[in-house]
């Protein structure tokens, strides 16, 4: 449904062109500061238009708290967010009504609900995001404040152009241990740090908006200084909550975490992390692992990558079928997103925030009661 | 932690060398025919000692109902679930005590809980998956008999010896669609269907047996006659409890649903399912989606991919340190698995009735109450 | 913490200060109708201000639907509803800046926080429960369409003077299947629809409030056409959720169920109800029950009280302590009810349908799979 | 459903006449010292057959601890624990075949299942409560060693012979502050600890017990030493949760908690607990309150009381109706508790500690992160 977490729990609402989106954030810990600007720095990454690689609608998205701060500290009671619609077009997409869009939702949900919003994605659209992006930025101010996490995802690959991702490639592991966010931006709207990447990867999707096409990709998200112990066994393993909380984000079809699937193909004895003294307390020399081991954080960094799909909408012409099962061709008017992974990268960041917050509390419930070290 | 579901809810304890393992399943609807039966078949074909690729450890692993049953039917109330631990070897790990095992759930349990197990893998170690088995045991019987689903999984990869698992892939679309458990087991232990591939893997396997080593490899799973409509937007869509189901899995990491990581190369023109006529409803001509689309299922097979890393306990030396950070070589004594896929078919088969049985519960809750079709 | 209900799910935010109050619906089934109107009545009737005998702030408490419906149609999504925070007031309670107010959350808050809300309730306020009426006039719709469910409140006790609220009092149980909404309003703002006691109980609370002191009351309610099975025992027995959601609202102490304590010196011989046929189905000749019984509703009326403790501010001088512990004497200023029961009607009533609704849907979840035939 | 709890969550299993009756307690912190004769001595409590005031059924209830603990400690995983059932004597019910017992789940689990176990009172049955009272054991023994928490429940009330339960009674106020566990066994089978209330309370039982018929009661439990700053606003306050307990166990029909029903008659400027210092930190002279503010624990004693009807089933003939509607008596056979309160202490005693233990780990999730004392 619309909640995530067990403790530090958001709950989302909203569609595309309703009065507003938006969140509550409970569980946040009392005493924190916290302001809107906070959160609006993230929201202003995920919205579009700041390119020309991506949609051009002006989305203003600006956050208003109603509720659990104040005089800019948070009181412990739920944060209410608020960002109101503004830009609706709901004419752009008239055409399209007597079709289901092929692999979007429209479909899905008149079966699921035997009704859909009229227009735009509705609760599938990619607005519906917002709450989760306002959640995670408090999230991760939390994060920031108890152990210094540093949340940093970024464009791994644009079509058939991607990083060697490798957990045994040193370049990349480097690129992992120190990518910073401002790197990230700094290379330009596509996001990828790597210039001649970033630079190809940019023309990969001029490519395919110049045909109407659109095109996917991956995103990887690192997460350093993360505390040691997070994640629950069995069912509640932090890289299965971290899984969950990644293909909950629209487009998304897959997760792999630390050596991935390409982890499967190398033998224990190489895939193996062994454990050396780092700084006074036990660490691994490789970390194949991604930092966990069953299901728990190590305390190395935490790194995973998700496999973003090529965006449903699309104007090029499509033949395909209309709700009463008739064939016809289908072009879809509007501006559409080419490609989402530079927009998603935000949204990668909140929900791995809102996953370590959710298991930093949890485990913080058990700490110390009879004697545990952390 | 260790429950798992909303409506159809299984909550497991044990650990490897406690008295009994076993598990809870509340929610189970009343008035279905169950027995032990029915439940012992996908235990039985996750035990070891099958064959000579998994280990010889001759476990038992007969399941004991102890409720919610009478005459052979379910009561609709929660069905207790023992397995008796019978062979425990606690001796065999000895030497292992002064190293957590690299890659291993050791020293993390260790920092987590500041106490565990003193030998095996206590909750880590796959006998923790036997509840999730017999549960899913009754949550496939449900589904079978609400819609006839069918959950068949299979080995499709090991080491480099890998199927070309492309959405785009006619002869891998027609496995899904044909495939059943009879013929994953009739290809031998290695359970993939394949006979040329069967005969690489096992080869692979058995060379690093040979070598005191272990290898990864990837599960594919695919379900047909998925009623339309299961999946919650938007934390919980089907893909994305999935990917926590599976994520859970020890030795897991990662995850692919429909076209997966390669479908992000595929642009949106060519990666789109169109819709056609398909027996008096509307379906779709290709299936990249993987059976669900906005995170609620389509109607058509889902199937997705696991990523099983190489297992971690092996017997050849491995340079590491001691829980007190001293260097040392760790030679793990005891019978280990050089490979785990084979046995995680059931368990991952479990895993995706448990997460569709309670999507079929939570989506049966909503439908027809104001003119839904399903 | 702010949610309440698994499939009917609402989350609440906001308290007495902040810019608005207000909640997010989950799971309300597709294509109800549903209109702000709908929503507003009950919440006009929880409104201060409405008489002499509570406070007079004026509070416009106009909800706004955010997200959710479309046409005057629910879309299955979340409901996202606001209501503005007008009359605030501030200024009023600062000569209680120094003092924790007796048996007020003050002190409790500012001990588990750390921080309060610098004035007024904070997240105790009274305020806190408009999410919950908006949310429970959801549920309500909900359950009047699908088995016209009615849900009336009324006050049964102020002061000493009270209604005989036994089960086996006649004119009770007569008062309780034929109550109606209107009548409770009709007898005037002490919502006690017995005149002579209505004048009586007015005379009680103008007598406390011109003393500067208050009183305390109960609110009985009664539910018709329940359907039958609701309820999902152990832990969640529909009495014990109503409990849990009675126990919740602000100022509570108390709740029993049909016979309730008075019931305690019946003899079981006296006190079971006997089964007699009603128009076709089983029924009780007596309910001295409730309408549950082993946690499950009967299909009988379901009727409790729910005991609300004089309200904790008043202008009376108190003898206490500041935080700091020095002794002095508090006199509240601002305006205070000198007795909350009329304004909790509406909130009683919300709760008792969002505890039904969720417990509807839970039990269509599991009905008529195998043959169950409600 | 079975489950109870957030992140100190039990979930139980069995009925009357399955195989065993048991539980799973996740989320136990580890390094606790934990045996199975710490759970026995409770369990012991609630066993019939104590005296002849209750059923002379001889159940062993030897509880057998599955998983969870090795040498005597926790592990942090979740502890599996099993009580088999002995003394079914399915044929002593036949007689009751046709017949719902009135007041009685038999008719709602028909209505609400479709199907119910044929014989005793299934999951209705009090056998339930074994795995209540088993993990509660484990809960109090959490509360004692962080914080010396204490738990005393007893008998206040055996039909119309009840102790004088008033917050503004010295000498219950005294009891409460001094009863112990012993006190309460010491008086008897009945346990109410004033001797001649015991006695008149005996006897009370022995006459309905002569007449083949019950009678009900009202059980009073006090905890003190609660650390300050448990339960969760809004919908989770520790009253809510309180209440939401005790209504789930059998044969509930009230809960009150401070004041309860009484103090609604008194003024707020009586029943307004005044701050004074007490050893170094506020506490309250007075306690009407019982314990909680705004739904967070205070410092001071809380205390609530459960009001239990009479047994449903009575060996008197009683005039009702065949499942199929057709008049008859029924006189139930076997043997059956005149009056449950003395068996009810220990799982009264079980429920609170287990909300309190919860409570306790949530509270511990949020504190000091930010500078709170607490």
């Amino acid at each position: 449904m619309s909640t995530f977490g067990t403790l530090f729990k958001v709950t989302t609402y909203g569609e595309s062109h309703c009065k507003s989106v938006g969140c509550i954030v409970d569980g946040v810990p009392p005493n924190m500061s916290l302001s809107e600007d906070d959160i609006q720095s993230q929201l202003s990454r995920r919205r579009p238009g700041q390119s020309k690689l991506t949609t051009q609608r002006n989305e203003k998205d600006r956050v208003q708290i109603q509720s659990g701060t104040e005089f800019g500290k948070t009181l412990g009671t739920p944060i209410g967010m608020i960002v109101l619609n503004q830009d609706q077009h709901p004419k752009d997409y008239s055409e399209m009504d007597n079709y289901p869009r092929p692999s979007h939702a429209d479909y899905t949900y008149i079966e699921k609900y035997g009704i859909k919003a009229s227009s735009g994605g509705g609760r599938a659209s990619a607005r519906e995001t917002i709450g989760r992006v306002a959640a995670g930025a408090i999230a991760e101010k939390l994060l920031k404040q108890v152990n210094n996490v540093e949340i940093v995802a970024f464009v791994s690959g644009v079509g058939k152009c991607q990083l060697d991702r490798s957990s045994q490639n040193p370049e990349f592991m480097d690129l992992l241990q120190n990518i910073t966010r401002d790197q990230v931006d700094a290379g330009g709207p596509i996001r990828c740090p790597i210039p001649d990447k970033a630079s190809e990867m940019t023309k990969i999707v001029e490519h395919y908006k110049s045909q109407n096409d659109s095109i996917g990709g991956i995103v990887t998200c690192v997460v350093r200084n993360v505390p040691v112990g997070l994640g629950e066994p069995a069912f509640d393993k932090l890289e299965a909550i971290l899984a969950h909380a990644m293909l909950s984000i629209p487009a998304t079809k897959g997760f792999e975490i630390g050596s991935g699937f390409a982890g499967t193909v190398i033998p224990g004895s190489e895939h193996n992390d062994p454990f050396i003294m780092k700084g006074g307390h036990l660490g691994t020399k490789t970390n194949n692992s991604g930092g966990t081991q069953g299901g728990i954080s190590n305390g190395e960094n935490i790194y995973f990558s998700v496999a973003f799909k090529s965006p449903a909408t699309i104007s090029k012409p499509q033949d395909t079928a209309t709700y009463d099962g008739e064939k016809g061709v289908l072009t879809a008017k509007g501006r559409h997103d080419p490609n989402v992974v530079p927009r998603a990268i935000p949204i990668v960041e909140a929900m791995t925030a809102l996953t370590l917050a959710d298991a930093y509390l949890i485990q913080k419930s058990r700490a110390s009661t009879f004697g545990v070290v952390h």
